[in-house]
């Protein structure tokens, strides 16, 4: 275990928390902090010891308050910071004589708004003390293993017009971990994530990295068992070469995939006036991602579509792509997207395309079949019909991964196909991706049952093609480094 | 009123409908074409005769039904026609007989499987009849106006596991019309609009176009008072002369959105073995869409989000867009998306910036808004400062489009913000889209809301921007042909 990584354990895994500036007024982050942390401990998801911190308050959501972190009776291991800007120093310097670890700066109003003095302040007084910083100006850390939540949007909203409603959703858990430098866009990943069946292992924001920044938890998540997978959103990366030598280390054992945001020259400024930093050349930031072996997404659905892919399906050993419809029109769609990633949709081999022929003249495929690639079965597509053709191609030794692009519609579909095709897949190490269009419940049910079989299901060809292409890369990827270590 | 676009009335008005091949069985396409006609009849939306015809059946779904089309007591002006393949010219003579105008073949088993004389037959009789066809191998027409609804799929289905679910949606009225080469994509079509807020008026699904194609259904849509926007998806033009002249008459005043597929190589080799259409080079269908004032989508995505901003807002006088959000992070990528797709973010002018200024110092604005362009009113942000800020940027005359991104999840955001910029959008002749991130409820929510009041939402900052683009290309289109007439 590295010595960054054993300093980043705390955030995640802390033996005790400490929330200064715990709220008892729902309107105010440090209520939302504290509520978090305090219904996982209830529930017995977080071990760590709680106590709220705040001189005002006897008492916050049913646990005893400590007017300062001298207070408190035990050890505090994470310092999770909610107060306002001017006071973090001082909680900084008691947290110091705490012998906390690791601090969470929630708080923003620091480098990003010009206050570099007051974030230099807070810096110096945590690398005297040896705590390491998260933040400023973040929304922490969200683990669904162990609890510690710092994410503070409330989890329910209620409206002016009197409804109430889920509005920040957090995750299953999972194998997915993300690094992100946008608290906004962490928060809405955590509901995109929610919302579309991928789960998640470790959460975190990074706000202005005063102290900590991508590369540091990403020489954590190298290590850690529970992520397969790496999303990382970036608007500038501090260290270069300390991230590449990194970021080469950790891809050789799992895939990195990330958003660098900021690549326009538009982009670039708003990046500086967001963040204060300098983004620096796309193209620079483009090989470096490359030689490292760092999957580049240009889109959000790219983004999410890789990660989800490489959470669940094995690696493609080529670019070769069969696609199975019973929709001729969308199957030329993820024809035109795979070649426009780079992906190859060969013909049939003719062995397979015999096999299938027979399989028409049996009556067990439609008539008007179209025996290609794709393969349609048409509108009198059945549920079993799907599993012979992919019980044919998965056996084909010229395809290296399978499209489903099986739309909910024909009345002969039961959604039978869906478990039929995952045990297949499951049977085989050739990856599988699915895809069903449209915003009924049936287009949701059938992507959500695909996903819970371990197949990842997109809304679009585009959500398809980008995934398998991220299986293929990533294998390409390994492949490479494997003959040229 | 040209000529073809009198002979295509009858398909969305017609005074008669018979459906040959009508069924009782409900495992049938012919069950579910009748359905659908005989509950538009019954609830009043229907106007026309509707008969039935099935040797085999005394009556099917209440309605009387007649041994053939010559038994029809009535005129018969739109023949729609569900029996198998060899039947259908036998159909097609008793329909002349009748004196048909028109006639829907859902049939498949015609040229797209190689029974190419099959097909001329049809084809033949038609000719001789003055018969328009639309067909074979289509799922018809769908006309939320005047309830002609031969999509066939059943709206829901009965899983294997018991469950009863919306399996294919029909959107409500709208100003969308919708011409597709694909019937299964137009089924998923008509699904995905019926989930993103997308109103359709008419909507037709060519099949092999054995007699009426997509110029002639635009040459329709032209003239058609219920149309504001025609969304087409093609894999070939039939007739690239007349298109380019139909196509270029019909943009002067409504703008068409194509979704040309088989544009790869392998895409184009799927069109052949999909319909036995050769697609043409790429280049040249991109040249010929330039020309014509055609706007195209790549993806689907953008295919749906373009058609939707076009059918919901105003054109944008230039390509300059400010952006309003409460989400550093995505507002970067937006800016990314907007310059990607050519438009500008520019520098907001020294008024503007004052003013906004102005309102941080007044306190009406958040302490640690970013006032450039992107504005970042932070997660600190009220349905009171997007209202503010909104204001502010539609005065500014060197904005030419405004995207809202505005993320749900600010525990101040209470989803009045909604209303106030529908309000502002609605006395400005600038347009305005939207964009919220995430799976939640509130995303749903804030989505619906948005596209009710008349502002096009999306889920992604890729898919606001391609919205946008599409305001601005129609809008310099306009203008192009306004000044070289």
């Amino acid at each position: 275990m590295s010595r960054i990584a054993d300093e980043i354990r705390p955030f995640f895994e802390p033996g005790s928390i400490a929330v200064v500036g715990a709220s008892t007024n729902p309107a105010k982050p440090g209520y939302n902090v504290f509520l978090n942390l305090a219904e996982n401990k209830r529930k017995g998801l977080l071990k760590a010891e709680l106590y709220p911190v705040n001189p005002r308050a006897k008492e916050v959501l049913g646990f005893k308050c400590c007017p300062s972190l001298k207070d408190v009776p035990g050890p505090v291991e994470l310092v999770v910071i909610v107060v306002p800007a001017k006071f973090v120093p001082d909680v900084m310097r008691e947290a110091a004589r705490k012998e906390a670890r690791a601090a969470i700066v929630i708080t923003s109003g620091f480098s990003e708004v010009g206050n570099y003095e007051l974030e230099e302040e807070v810096i110096k007084i945590g690398r005297d003390a040896g705590i390491r910083i998260l933040g400023p100006n973040c929304v922490g850390i969200f683990d669904p293993y162990t609890g510690v939540d710092t994410v503070f949007l409330p989890l329910k909203k209620a409206l002016e017009a009197g409804e109430e409603m889920i509005s920040a959703p957090k995750p299953p858990k999972g194998r997915i971990s993300m690094i992100t430098q946008s608290g906004a866009f962490g928060v809405a990943s955590l509901d995109y994530m929610a919302g579309h069946g991928m789960g998640v292992s470790r959460f975190v924001s990074l706000g202005n990295k005063c102290d900590l920044d991508e590369t540091d938890f990403l020489e954590f998540l190298k290590e850690d068992e529970r992520t397969d997978v790496v999303l990382l959103y970036v608007e500038d990366i501090r260290n270069g070469r300390r991230f590449m030598e990194v970021a080469r280390a950790t891809a050789r054992s799992k895939p990195v995939v990330v958003l660098k945001a900021g690549w326009s020259s538009a982009g670039a400024r708003a990046v500086r006036s967001h963040t204060g930093a300098v983004a620096g050349s796309d193209e620079i930031y483009d090989a470096a991602f490359r030689q490292c072996g760092v999957l580049r997404a240009r889109t959000m659905e790219e983004f999410f579509s890789m990660g989800k892919a490489l959470s669940m399906q094995p690696t493609a050993r080529g670019p070769r792509v069969a696609i199975i419809t019973n929709a001729g029109g969308p199957g030329v769609m993820t024809v035109d997207a795979c070649e426009a990633k780079g992906l190859v949709v060969p013909e049939l081999s003719e062995a397979t395309r015999t096999r299938l022929e027979e399989l028409v003249r049996e009556g067990k495929l439609p008539p008007f079949a179209s025996i290609g690639n794709p393969i349609d079965l048409t509108v009198s597509v059945t549920d079993e019909m799907f599993k012979l053709a992919t019980e044919v191609i998965m056996e084909d030794p010229g395809v290296d991964g399978l499209i489903v692009l099986g739309l909910h519609h024909p009345p002969g579909l039961k959604g039978d196909y869906i478990e039929a095709i995952a045990e297949l897949a499951r049977r085989s190490d050739k990856p599988v991706v699915a895809c069903d269009i449209g915003g009924a419940d049936m287009a949701d049910y059938v992507r959500k049952k695909f996903d819970e079989k371990g197949i990842p299901a997109f809304e679009s060809p585009e959500g398809a093609a980008a995934a398998m292409w991220a299986l293929y890369a990533y294998g390409r990827y390994l492949e490479k480094v494997k003959q040229a270590p």
